[in-house]
Order: structure tokens, then sequence, then C-alpha cells
């Protein structure tokens, strides 16, 4: 049995034998024979899985009135990893959700790291800086590569500091954002804790 | 005698008349006759500026060692326009300076709403809503649109509160964002102001 979260870039895939991720533009998931307990963002993919036998949806079982109906099921997933924290996941998009004693609080969505940089191309490609995750974030910027990481990275940081809640960080950039949350917890596998709570004799 | 701010969408120009704004894509410089003084932040557009006689950029004016090398002119030029406070200036880009005692110290690049919109709809087509700018920043949002809204908004305004200064806000999208810094000072003329300190006898 295997657990997988769509993305709107990856497959990521977890079984006894760890994490690996396909991308979504080259994999055919009807290569894989096993049983495979998923969560899907993309509607397109969705329809596709759906007409897999041994593809199983888990989303129709969560309890849809803690959340809001066109909530993404993986932000819903990490949430439901958690007791109390900011959960950042950091992918294509990076949402972040609050978690108050085992009751969602609410949450938003902020581009990711690529989209990010496409929009600041998209003004100018004077702006196509890469980001830099070692920024000091107690200094105001003076030269324009710093200009741009500091404000992809600090309006960010100073929101979710706001809370005075632990940080949980997951997602493909989370490694990356740990440099900025120094005291956050990185686990990259929250979508799939929060997953198995909803797969009755779960293996994994 | 007229001042004109070149940005990368308009050309904004400010005489006795007033201000009008001109696309960058269709309008041509040469039809101006009068004596403009100007800045420009567009490379292009800088370069045919140049061939015109009646056309005199200022940037040269300033005493650079103030600011830093790369920094756009039209930052500058806000950033000379006030003696202490947090400017913001939202165009195509969103900037963010800081000006303290008359001293410049520092200041940040984040994406228009353009840009930003562009940003979401790249991750996905489902993420594509307007920014609502009547939004209650003060609640987690439960639903997608705001989701989205305070994902723009909200990491912006929690950075810029937290210098505690006096906030101006000019460019294209200022009124908008006077809904959300309901104490800022909205002063569309400020760029201009800044300029004037850089033409002697100036009669604008």
């Amino acid at each position: 049995m295997m657990l997988c979260d769509v993305g709107n870039t990856n497959y990521t895939f977890y079984s006894s034998d760890g994490v690996f991720r396909k991308f979504v533009e080259y994999f055919d998931a009807s290569t894989i024979k096993e049983e495979v307990f998923y969560i899907c963002v993309n509607p397109l993919i969705k329809q596709h899985l759906r007409e897999l036998d041994n593809w199983i949806d888990i989303s129709s079982r969560v309890d849809m009135s803690k959340y809001y109906p066109t909530m993404g099921i993986d932000r819903i997933m990490v949430s439901e990893a958690i007791n109390d924290g900011v959960v950042i996941d950091a992918g294509s998009a990076i949402t972040l959700d609050i978690v108050e004693n085992g009751v969602y609080k609410g949450g938003f969505i902020y581009p990711g790291k690529r989209a990010m940089h496409k929009a600041y191309e998209s003004i100018s490609p004077l702006l196509a800086y890469s980001f830099n995750f070692e920024l000091d974030l107690d200094k105001m910027p003076k030269n324009s590569e710093d200009a741009i990481s500091y404000g992809f990275i600090k309006p960010l940081y100073s929101e979710a500091m706001s809370h005075k809640k632990q940080i949980y960080l997951c997602g493909g950039d989370a490694l990356e954002f740990s440099k900025i949350f120094k005291d956050a917890i990185v686990d990259d596998e929250l979508v799939f804790r929060g997953m198995k709570k909803f797969i009755k004799g779960s293996i994994c």
C-alpha cells in the first residue's frame, strides 16, 4: 500500500520504502499496480485517476464542516497532522494554515518561489534575481538582489511570526525556508501523517 | 516645463495643468515639444529619450552615495520627497522604502497587483481571484478568495506596519491600498515633489 499527494508539479509517493517524487507532466499513474490512497489538487489529473481502480481518493472521508468547501485537500491534510501551530507548506504555492487545540482557524495562500520569481521577472527583467535564503532579515536591504529576496521572504516571515505559534515546514522548498524560520520543525511527511488518519489499518 | 516619471507601464506627466498618464506601449515621446525633466526606469525607453533634445534626464543630479547604484530612480525620488516615514509606491512593482530624519535606510520590492495576480494564476487557474481590498485583515481567511487577497495584502501590511512610521502611499494603486493602510497619507505627486528638488527654478 502506498500514499500519494498529487500537487500541481509532482506526484509525491510515500510507502514503507520512503518518499519519492514524479513530475506530473511525465508520469503515467497507471504504471502503479499497487493500491494507492491519494489526495489531488489538480482537477485534470483527478479526473484521470478516477478511472484507475487501484487509486483511492480519500478526500471524501474528511469532515468538511471543520474546513471550507474550496480548500485544497493538501492544506486540510497538513492541518489534520498537527494539533496546534502554524503549518507552512512551501511548494508551487505557499500555504500557511493555523490550527489551535485541534481546531482549524483559517489560512492563506502566497505564491511559491518559482511563481514569485516569474512575477518579478514579468515586471522587469532587471528584477529577475534568484532568492537568497541566507539574507539577514533584520536589515533593510540596500542592494537590488536583497530588495527582491527581502520582498519575497520578509513579509511572509513577519506575518507567520505574528501568530506566535510553533511553525511546521513541509513541501518541496521546506529546507530553504528553514534557513529563515530557524525554530521551525521541518517535516516532509506531514501531509502523509494527516492522510493516515483517514486510512483504517494503515500499514505504511 | 513639464516633469515626467517614466515607469514600466506609463509615462506620468506633471505640469501646471495637473497630472496625466500615457501607456508606454502606445505613446510617442517625440510628440511633446516642451522641455520635459524626466526620470525613467525602463532601459529601452531611456535609450530612446536620450535622442530627444527637449527631454532632460535628471537622474545624474542625485547624490548616489545616499542610495545604492542599481536602485530605481523612481524609488530615489519618492524617498527624497519625505523626511521621515515609510513610502509605498504601488505600481507594476510595489516598492517600500524607509527614510529616517532625511537619511535613506533601505527598502524592498514586492510584486504589484497585476504581477501577483498572474503569479497566482500561473500556479493554478483555481487561484486566479481578483484581490479584495475591503478584506478584514484581523481574521484568518476561511474561503479561497480571501485566502488569496490576504496572501497578497496582509504580509506586506504586517511588514510595513512593523516599522512604526507614518506611511505615504503613491503610485497607480495607491487609492486601493489606502483602504488597507487607513492612516496613510495618499500623495500621487510624491515622485514629482522629489524631482523638483533637482530642478533649479522649477516653475511647476
